[in-house]
């Protein structure tokens, strides 16, 4: 059996119980999968030192209890939100923590006039995602495949590189190769961006045919058992004129800098930082319109975030994401994303694909 | 030039200004997309009778400048709830209406915090879903094309059920094949289920493989041009015996009734009941365990809903599929889906493919 969802509830527990907070309602699905397994789209889960209690309809009881172990699954009678509410009051809570990051104004509302008056409402932020941060030996080695995984599929889709080609043929071959190597899909929509288009940092993928002499930024990430992956290279289509080579050189310079200096105990502004200073050294820093990275696991956004001035401290078990970039309008852009893993007395690049200009 | 999206503004402000309501904060990417064209992944639109204003962040300014028209985008200068707190303190609005579905608990403290006391915050629930359920005939146009492209994908993939092949091999090449007939990607994750997984009504596509004498069910819908579309079919893998077949009977009239019962004018609730009804004439009811169908639009979940007790009446423009299915554990689940337009005097089943039963 795994063990490993009982030990997070255990350690979540450690995290609330006392005085303040009797159990914790947990509505987020990637925090629900975390502590439980279970898959389904629906559901609420409630924690407690005394048991676990997951409430869902019945497209999903059937799924939940062959998903999950030591959880008690509650098929819901009336809307989700009542019928959790209605359990809070039977089960005699008398204070419950939510996070009020993932529950909406109606939500709350809902709720708490489900539970009546009994039942003290408690903001407790970030709980889950704070386990979720520190990913275990288990976690990290799938974090591997899903890397490595989405480099074979950044090296697949260069010989997919001809003039004529357009933007969403190559977007959905890069999926395609993804699922065909064991992926259950995509973490985010491919970004497939020819040309000016590459000016756009997040361009969707259109019907645009590629020309001799334009950059490529490719931007994928797959999910593999749950995990995700994020990767961006940019490529030149033809042979890459001084100008391009000095900004790519600036942001392959940033990238490195900003890998450098990721670190268990560093700040991750301080990452941050490292990378922007690269870009202010080369006068590019204004065209670095967003911040350096994201921490990266069952969700592509999570905790930590590298961005300007975040003073929480990179941890053993951190996956995060590096991606300077600059982006220029009319001209294009040029982004380089790698996904980096924090050790006790090391780092680890997830991500395994060259980050050299690759002229085609 | 596009006129739709300040149109679809001005019957926005018609619905919300008045002495309650100075402007309408819009959250929800889906509505921001509706209102304004914006297609990028974080910001906060305002609407008032005055002006629209996009507050976004480095990454979208310039693809929100390219995409929309009569709308004054501002570049966030701190985080974007801030921003937008700052925003609105400054332009004076004294009550901010808001929706209290889209915001979180977390987010609607964080800009209470920066517009001060000086600002009202209203909560306005599902003014723009409502006008969202109401598709204009160019809306139709492009969801007639989504929903014929996704026939045309579950025939393709018809021709690849083969002894041995896997449940993914099935999802990566239905989401390809989306894709190269002009998708922009999946509406949602593609459900491929053999044999005993189809009992799960939300299956994900896994390592099983097919077998003579299973039951296969394909769920898959394509966003095409913003819009999704929607379709469930159930195959048998051989010759159905005739326990299957009964079945599959059973599931066909319950379709067949409730879009008949679809129409200008219908209570939701009483679609769902014509469904259920035939369920239990067949002693099937207690397999049934999710509702009849839901809204489809530039979501695939949208208003109205098609469950028991749903009071909302059909109007000219909702677009809705019709869903049910029967569900038996270790055994199998059948379930058929068309997606239906409501019309002011008829209706129009969007989806083309038969939805009589297929051996293969």
């Amino acid at each position: 059996m795994n063990t490993k969802f009982p030990r997070r509830r255990r350690s979540l527990v450690e995290k609330f119980a006392g005085p303040e907070i009797d159990a914790l309602l947990v509505t987020h699905p990637a925090d629900w999968y975390y502590l439980t397994g279970f898959t389904g789209e629906s559901g609420a889960l409630i924690v407690s030192q005394r048991a676990t209690t997951l409430i869902t309809d019945g497209r999903f009881v059937g799924q939940a209890k062959g998903e999950t172990a030591g959880v008690n699954v509650s098929l819901q009678k009336a809307s989700l939100l009542e019928s959790t509410g209605e359990f809070l009051a039977a089960s005699r809570i008398k204070s419950i923590g939510f996070d009020p990051t993932q529950m909406s104004v109606a939500q709350l509302s809902t709720m708490r006039k489900a539970t009546g008056r009994g039942c003290r409402w408690i903001p407790a932020q970030g709980l889950v995602a704070a386990l979720r941060m520190r990913k275990d030996a288990q976690e990290l080695a799938v974090m591997r495949r899903a890397a490595i995984l989405a480099g074979h599929v950044v090296e697949h889709a260069l010989t997919l590189l001809k003039t004529g080609v357009r933007e969403f043929e190559i977007a959905a071959e890069i999926e395609y190769q993804m699922r065909k190597r064991g992926a259950s899909g995509a973490a985010f929509e491919t970004i497939v961006a020819f040309g000016e288009r590459a000016a756009l940092p997040h361009a969707r993928p259109t019907a645009k045919r590629l020309k001799k002499n334009e950059l490529v930024v490719l931007d994928l990430g797959a999910i593999l058992a749950h995990y995700c992956s994020d990767i961006t290279r940019t490529i030149y289509f033809g042979k890459a004129p001084e100008r391009i080579r000095q900004w790519y050189k600036a942001v392959q310079d940033a990238q490195v800098a900003a890998i450098a200096a990721v670190k268990n105990g560093v700040k991750c502004g301080d990452v941050d930082a490292a990378a922007r200073q690269v870009l202010v050294s080369h006068g590019l820093d204004k065209y670095f319109v967003h911040s350096t990275g994201h921490g990266l696991g069952l969700e592509v956004h999570e905790d930590p975030r590298i961005a300007r001035g975040q003073t929480k401290h990179l941890e053993p078990g951190n996956v995060v994401t590096i991606e300077p970039g600059i982006y220029i309008e009319d001209v294009g852009g040029i982004r380089i994303e790698d996904d980096v893993a924090v050790h006790e007395d090391r780092i680890e690049v997830l991500t395994r694909f060259t980050r050299d200009l690759i002229e085609i």
